[in-house]
């Protein structure tokens, strides 16, 4: 999946989800789904949204290989095309979630730390040190806060080629032209398309905003 | 819930489930279920079982407050009654988890550092501090590895009235009696029973030999 704009679809109601996906798959380029749809509406909804565009299962997996391994199978088997797992579950989690991922063809993200402030509590000091293990793992990407810019910057130049997707923009306070200056491959924006009184003219006006500081900075 | 054995029922489906929670039910103290169980199923399985024995959902979760706090609340309006979180998710997280569980007095559970080989990388390292995260955020208990019974031992000093319940016996190493001996107040078992042949037996034989290591070290 090329990397620009991802929506992270984080309602809960089935109807909403699918309205929101298809007004605005023409400026998208993939759906992050979170537990809360998955949990409210069945793991079903990835099969039916993978239908308007490729499905991140954003299950931030931190669990025991075995259990981390079981819930990638789950995300694939259902139809999505990517999944976040966490770096700080460690190498052997990474690498099995990647392991399963490769049987359906599809993609990785580890989270090298949240977005949140509680982030920077434990997986900051970590951050780069994960970005070493998803290299090793050899994983597509990472998942990294654009709330600190400059975090995006020093871990661009250590993730080599792996893609930087970037949560944390607009609503969370982080800025799209920073977060791409910085390095970010791809932006994943939320509420402020989803909570809009028009979500296919917002997604639209974040796509061009994505696509003009891609081509200025990348 | 009184912590004494919890059966960690990681099967993926929903009749053996039921079944094994009911044979077994006479001997537990509390039913634990992990994402497998649940995407495979639908939460409702959540309310199903709860009408068995108490359930704990371990959804180990790590994301930012907002998306926790919804997780939190699918889980206890499905009937659970605990959850567990991610200490190294931060104070904000179990916070908010912490806070939505008691709009429904239920219990939260705050993991130290997973059972797994990767569980030594980063969570070990900041299992102390994660111990003081969930003393001041005031949940009920911790997860700590039965697989590293010297870790408990540290864990329980620092505790002090947090419930401590450990997974990683039998199946992944870890001993029954020197995780109690360590300081554990419950012990998570999941495939010795659920795998077993015989599941009541095996769930009555390991409940004998849990109240037995309680008596003789609390």
């Amino acid at each position: 999946m090329a990397a620009m704009l991802i929506l992270a679809l984080d309602v809960m109601d089935e109807t909403k989800a699918m309205e929101i996906a298809e007004v605005t798959a023409r400026h998208i380029q993939g759906i992050k789904v979170n537990y809360p749809l998955v949990l409210s509406c069945g793991i079903e909804i990835i099969e039916e949204l993978s239908g308007v565009k490729p499905v991140i299962a954003d299950f931030k997996i931190a669990d025991i290989p075995y259990t981390s391994a079981l819930i990638a199978d789950l995300a694939f088997s259902h139809g999505a095309s990517g999944i976040i797992v966490h770096g700080f579950a460690g190498s052997d989690t990474v690498s099995e979630v990647k392991r399963v991922a490769d049987e359906y063809s599809g993609e990785v993200y580890t989270v090298t730390e949240l977005s949140s402030r509680g982030g920077e509590e434990f997986m900051s000091r970590h951050a780069y040190e994960i970005v070493e293990i998803a290299k090793r793992a050899g994983v597509d990407g990472l998942i990294a806060p654009a709330t600190r810019a400059e975090r995006i910057r020093e871990i661009r130049r250590r993730a080599r080629n792996l893609k930087i997707l970037c949560p944390g923009v607009i609503a969370q306070g982080g800025s799209v032209e920073e977060a791409i200056k910085s390095g970010a491959d791809g932006i994943i924006v939320g509420r402020a398309i989803y909570s809009s009184s028009d979500p296919e003219r917002e997604a639209e006006r974040i796509s061009r905003l994505v696509q003009t500081f891609l081509k200025k900075y990348k």
